[in-house]
C-alpha cells in the first residue's frame, strides 16, 4: 500500500517551539474525492506565519489543531485528479502542507508554467511574498519617486523584493538587516542605499541613528516585517504623513521583546503627532492583484533584472529544524524545502 | 498706562500638572505692530492638546516655554489693526493666548459672523472640535452607512459632533463617557444607539463584554481621543479592515497608563492580523475644508438639528482650575472660559 510522510504539530510551544513541537507521521496514501486532487510535493515553502498556527490563540486564520498536519504552501505535481482543469503531470502551487502528498480541493490550487520560471519562485519572488512586496509597496504605502524607504528583513523572501521594487520605483531604500553578509548582499546585489545590521551593538538607539544618517530627509514609508528593535528604530526617524506597511512581526512571534522599552503610549503619540497611518495587510485579501503583478514582475525575473535568492534544505525531515532557524532569522533567502523530484531539473 | 492679564506656564510639570504650573502676569498693553492685530479676547478655548505643550519634548508643535504665555484658541474684538481686512469691532477666532489681550498677525485669524452662530461656537461645534469630528468620521475613517462606530469622550467637543455626525450618516454609534450622567446625555440628547461608561467596574475587560453586546457586528471605525483603557476594551472588537481615527490620547497626557496591560506587540498583532489601519490626524492639516465643514454644519446647528454643550468657566484667572478639571474628564461639553464682555450677548 503506497505510504505518504507528514509532520504534525505535536504539542502547541510555549514561548519559543522547538524540535518537540514536531512530530514525523506515515499514512497511506490518501485518494482523491469528487472536485479534489493527489499532489505529490516537490517544493515547500516556510514562512513566519506559520509560527501563529502553532498557538491555540485564532489569529487571521483557525490554529492547527494538535496532531494535524502543518499548514503550509507547496509547487507540487497533479498524480491524480477527480477535478476538471486538472490532469496527472500538471504543476500546481497550493495548500500542500508539510507532506510529501496531499489531497486539496481543486479550487485552492493554481496551475503553474514550468517553463516560465524554475519552480520554486513560485512560492518566492513569483509567489506570496513577491505579492506581498508589490501590494504593500504600491498599494498599502503609496511609494512615490523620491520618498525614501526602511524596508526590515531586507534580504527576506518579501523584503529583497519589496526593495527592489522600491529602487525600480525611484526611491531612496534602506534596508535592515540581521548580520554583515546579508547587509552586504542588500547594498551590492539588491540595490538598497544603505543596509543598516540590527544586531549592530548599541541596540535600538544606535539602529535609529544609524537610520538617521542613512536617511538625511527623514523615513516616509516603513516596510514592517519584523516589530521589535527595529520598529523602535525606526519609529522616530518617520516623517510627518508617514505610511507604516505592516505585513508581519516575525521578532515577537515567539514572544519575544516583552520587555521592548518602547510602550504603546510612546507608540501612539508618534502615529498620532507625526500623522502616520499604519495599515495591516494579508496577502491573501490580494489574490486578485497575482495576474497585474506576476505581468510586471515575472518577465523582471527571467531576464535577471530582479534577482532572488533562496535557502533549501534537503528532504521533508529537514523541514522543522528549517523552521526554527528561520525564526532565528538563520536562514538568507526564501526558505524552501524540497521535498520530491523537481521534473524542471532546477 | 492700560494693563493686561496673561497667563504664563511656571514651570513644566513632571507627570501631572497642578496650579503650581501656571502664573497669573499684568503686563503693558502691547501696541500693534504692521500687519498685526490687537485683540481683546472674549472667549478662551481650552483643549487637551495643550497638556502637550507643556512638556519640553516637541510634539507636533514647539513647546510653550517656561514664562510664557499659554498657547490657546480664543474668539475675540479687534481694538486696532495695522493689517488691511480687519478693523476695530470686527470679531475673529485666532490664536489669543490665555490673556486678556494679545498681538497677532492677521494671517493667523478668521473673521467669524456674529450674526450666524453664538460667537462661542466658532471654538467648539462650529470650530476646531467640530472640524476635527467631521475631518475625522468622513475622510480619515471614511465611515459608511450600516458601520459601527465606536466614539470614546462621546460627550466631549469633538466626541458629540462625531456622534451626531455618525448617526446623520447612518451608523449605529457606541459612545464611551465618564460617568452614567454623561452617559445619558450620549443615549437621550446625542442619539447614540448605546453608551458605556468606562469608569464602570470591571476595568478594561468588562468595557470590552459591553463593547461586544452593544455592537453585535462588531466594530468598524473606532473614533479615538483618549488611549489607556478605551483603546483596550474598543480593539479586541475592531472587524477586519477596520479603521482607527486616531486624534488624541488624553488618558496618556498626563503619562498614566504606564501599566497599562496591553502591550505593543498584542497591538501590533491585531493591527496585522485584522489589517486595520490606523491613521493619526491633526485638524491643523485639514483647515482647507472648513468652509465645507461649516457649509454643512453651521444651518443643522442654527436649526437646532445638531446639538452643543459647553462648560463654561468665567474669568481669566480660571483658566488653569478649569484645565486641571478638563484633564480629569472633569467638564462636559466643550470647555470655555468667558474672559470678557460678550457683545452678542451669549
Amino acid at each position: 500500500m503506497p505510504e505518504m510522510t507528514r509532520i504534525v504539530l505535536a504539542a502547541r510551544p510555549e514561548g519559543a517551539p522547538g524540535a518537540e513541537s514536531f512530530r514525523i507521521e506515515r499514512a497511506p496514501l490518501p485518494e482523491p474525492g469528487p472536485g479534489m486532487v493527489l499532489l505529490r510535493t516537490i517544493w515547500l515553502s516556510l514562512d513566519p506565519y506559520m509560527r501563529g498556527r502553532m498557538d491555540a490563540a485564532k489569529s487571521y486564520a483557525a490554529p492547527v489543531e494538535v496532531g494535524a498536519t502543518m499548514e503550509g504552501g507547496g509547487v507540487a505535481e497533479v498524480l491524480a485528479s477527480q477535478a476538471p482543469g486538472f490532469a496527472p503531470g500538471d504543476v500546481v502551487v497550493g495548500p500542500t502542507g508539510w507532506a510529501s502528498h496531499a489531497v486539496v480541493p481543486a479550487e485552492a490550487l493554481r496551475r503553474i508554467d514550468p517553463a516560465a520560471a524554475p519552480l520554486s519562485t513560485a512560492l518566492g519572488v513569483l509567489g506570496m511574498p513577491g505579492l506581498t512586496a508589490w501590494v504593500g509597496l504600491d498599494h498599502i504605502a503609496g511609494a512615490k519617486a523620491g520618498e525614501t524607504v526602511v524596508v526590515s528583513a531586507a534580504t527576506g523572501a518579501v523584503g529583497s523584493l519589496a526593495t527592489q521594487l522600491a529602487r525600480r520605483r525611484g526611491l531612496r531604500v534602506i534596508g535592515v538587516a540581521g548580520g554583515a553578509e546579508k547587509c552586504a548582499y542588500a547594498v551590492e546585489t539588491l540595490g538598497c542605499d544603505a543596509c543598516l545590521d540590527h544586531r549592530a551593538p548599541g541596540g535600538a538607539a544606535a539602529l535609529s541613528e544609524a537610520i538617521g544618517a542613512a536617511a538625511p530627509d527623514g523615513v516616509d514609508i516603513y516596510f514592517e516585517n519584523v516589530g521589535g528593535r527595529t520598529l523602535e528604530a525606526v519609529l522616530p526617524r518617520m516623517n510627518l504623513h508617514g505610511r507604516i506597511a505592516l505585513c508581519g512581526m516575525i521578532a515577537w512571534f515567539s514572544g519575544k521583546g516583552a520587555a521592548e522599552p518602547m510602550t504603546l503610549p510612546a507608540v501612539w503619540r508618534t502615529i498620532l503627532t507625526r500623522r502616520l497611518r499604519v495599515q495591516g495587510f494579508l496577502v491573501f485579501d490580494h489574490f486578485d492583484r497575482m495576474p497585474e503583478f506576476l505581468a510586471e514582475v515575472a518577465p523582471l525575473v527571467r531576464s535577471g533584472e530582479i534577482v532572488w535568492r533562496e535557502s533549501v534544505s534537503e528532504g521533508l525531515e529537514a523541514a522543522p529544524g528549517a523552521f526554527l532557524r528561520l525564526l532565528e532569522g538563520g536562514n538568507f533567502g526564501k526558505q524552501l524545502v524540497r521535498v520530491g523530484h523537481d521534473p524542471a531539473g532546477t
